[in-house]
């Protein structure tokens, strides 16, 4: 089996090292002695890509290498694509993927440092750190009392690694922990799980909400104006899904008013958010630079881990834990 | 027994109440049916000082009633006052204290809280959220990656309640504990306990410092210019103790030269922090107003909780466990 791993060539902080492999591979002996190229240009891609099997990369690069019909020229035995991303909504739409290639995403990278990063934010906001970085901006020592955590409702929306972390760790604090997904399908950190179509009846619950979901047709525009009016006085909100998730001006809108109480958001439209936008002057709102689930000392040997654990399952005939379905997004 | 409890006129958020004392009592059946009194005003003091055994209030109440040779004539049947704040080093020195009446701190009513906004701040500074607040005050998404707490070592000045807490919540997420305190005796969510004598010892370990410890004439200036230079490169900072444990000017410069990477702060020199005030905008510096260890939905719950175990320890003849000693401080 040959694995290529393609750095892009302007990566400082992850791109990923031949002592990062090794030490993987001899974590998963059973992986065998595959041949195992890295580069970061394009000659070293087009030379690799006439024999690889298995290609691991950022999924801009597999946005600028593969445009729709290109893949079978380029890259003949291609079998399994990993990306290093767990959210791959910017491949869609996945028209440029042939069906017997194999999509993986990285979800289960994220799960430690994103659910760290969720209970952070809880915690900011049941302390109202939000509200004191506005106050800070203003230089302005004014006392509002918190709470703890425990007995406090929080709506996950998204039980994948990172919701599910999250979940585990707001459940540990004893909150009260209702999952949103696709499916009802209980969870083991959650006291309650109902379907996205049963999202309205739990907002007005949810005195904290928690958007940990992959961007997908259906959860675009999921927390729009009409659903945060459905939100109890003075909820709190954390974003680390997507910034199309949520409405974002209806949510600066509500912290303006009071509606909302404060919130944490990783993620913005656009990115970078541009100097004068009115995000950054919201008062409540806490603007984190989308780094909330990334942890460089430990994300790439995670990253080869789940594509090991991967390869290992196709090798033995089973579903590949982390194979992305086109059809639904993730 | 008479107990008096006088709440300060002014307060709004945390005067206590009939229904808590009610309450309270419920839960302590073996405390019986003592006489109590409530009163905000000079009048309804007066009078019940007359009879009172046992006074629970407020630091500044003790502060403004009593002056130094006083207490006998104000309350000649006074055998215990208790305070709601866990630090009395408002009160020091202790010459306006009969050494027959029994002084109670509130230590542990805080530990809940305290330790969740410990653990919040360690959470914030692997996060870089207090860099990111001084980059939100600049409108400037500039990505920093951080890190999970597991494996990274902090340094926690002060075992009680709060200090207590924080290590338990740090020792959770897979910290290494280093703990300093007054004596070197071993603490179960530590990894390691040394004296104050031996901090100097520890320092260059302490990725992350957090102080939790009371104001004493020992810990007065701990934190100065010299060890924060013992502190590792990109040191992390937590204060939830008093504001004159640490060096202000030496920390805030410290944060200007990047020798420290970040810090939490929930005490300042003076309180309420003036507008113009260096600390407002030293990067990297999150100011919180005093509010971290006080969760009004439980505070008195447990203020009261705590009068009533150190009541019936000393009817039992034991020690009451949050008697101050006035020579050591706390």
């Amino acid at each position: 089996m040959h694995i290529h791993i393609q750095n892009p060539h302007d990566e400082k902080l992850f791109p990923v090292t031949p002592a990062q492999v090794e030490a993987a591979l001899s974590r998963h002996p059973g992986i065998g002695r595959p041949e195992i190229t890295l580069a970061d240009d394009d000659a070293g891609f087009a030379s690799a890509m006439q024999q690889a099997e298995v290609l691991l990369t950022w999924t801009r690069v597999v946005k600028a290498r593969f445009p729709v019909g290109a893949l079978p020229g380029i890259a003949p035995k291609l079998k399994v694509i990993a990306c290093t991303s767990a959210g791959l909504d910017g491949l869609s739409p996945f028209t440029w993927l042939p069906p017997e290639v194999v999509l993986l995403n990285n979800r289960g990278a994220h799960a430690a440092k994103g659910g760290e990063f969720a209970l952070m934010s809880l915690l900011m906001l049941a302390s109202h750190v939000p509200f004191f970085g506005t106050q800070q901006r203003a230089e302005s020592w004014t006392k509002r009392f918190g709470s703890v955590l425990a007995s406090r409702t929080v709506c996950i929306v998204g039980l994948g690694s990172i919701g599910g972390s999250a979940a585990q760790h707001a459940k540990a604090f004893g909150m009260k922990v209702i999952g949103v997904r696709h499916s009802a399908t209980p969870h083991p950190h959650c006291d309650e799980v109902v379907t996205t179509a049963a999202l309205d009846q739990v907002l007005p619950r949810a005195e904290f909400l928690l958007l940990a979901c992959p961007l997908t047709p259906e959860t675009r525009g999921l927390i729009d104006r009409r659903r945060i009016g459905l939100l109890p006085a003075g909820a709190k909100l954390v974003n680390i899904a997507r910034g199309a998730v949520w409405d974002q001006d209806a949510v600066c809108d509500a912290l303006e008013t009071g509606a909302l109480a404060g919130a944490v958001t990783d993620v913005a439209i656009p990115e970078p958010l541009p100097p004068g936008h009115r995000m950054w002057r919201t008062p409540g709102l806490l603007v984190i630079p989308h780094v909330s689930s990334d942890d460089p000392a430990t994300y790439n040997d995670d990253t080869l881990d789940i594509l090991f654990r991967n390869l290992l399952a196709m090798q033995a005939g089973q579903p590949a834990p982390n194979r992305v379905e086109p059809g639904r997004g993730y």
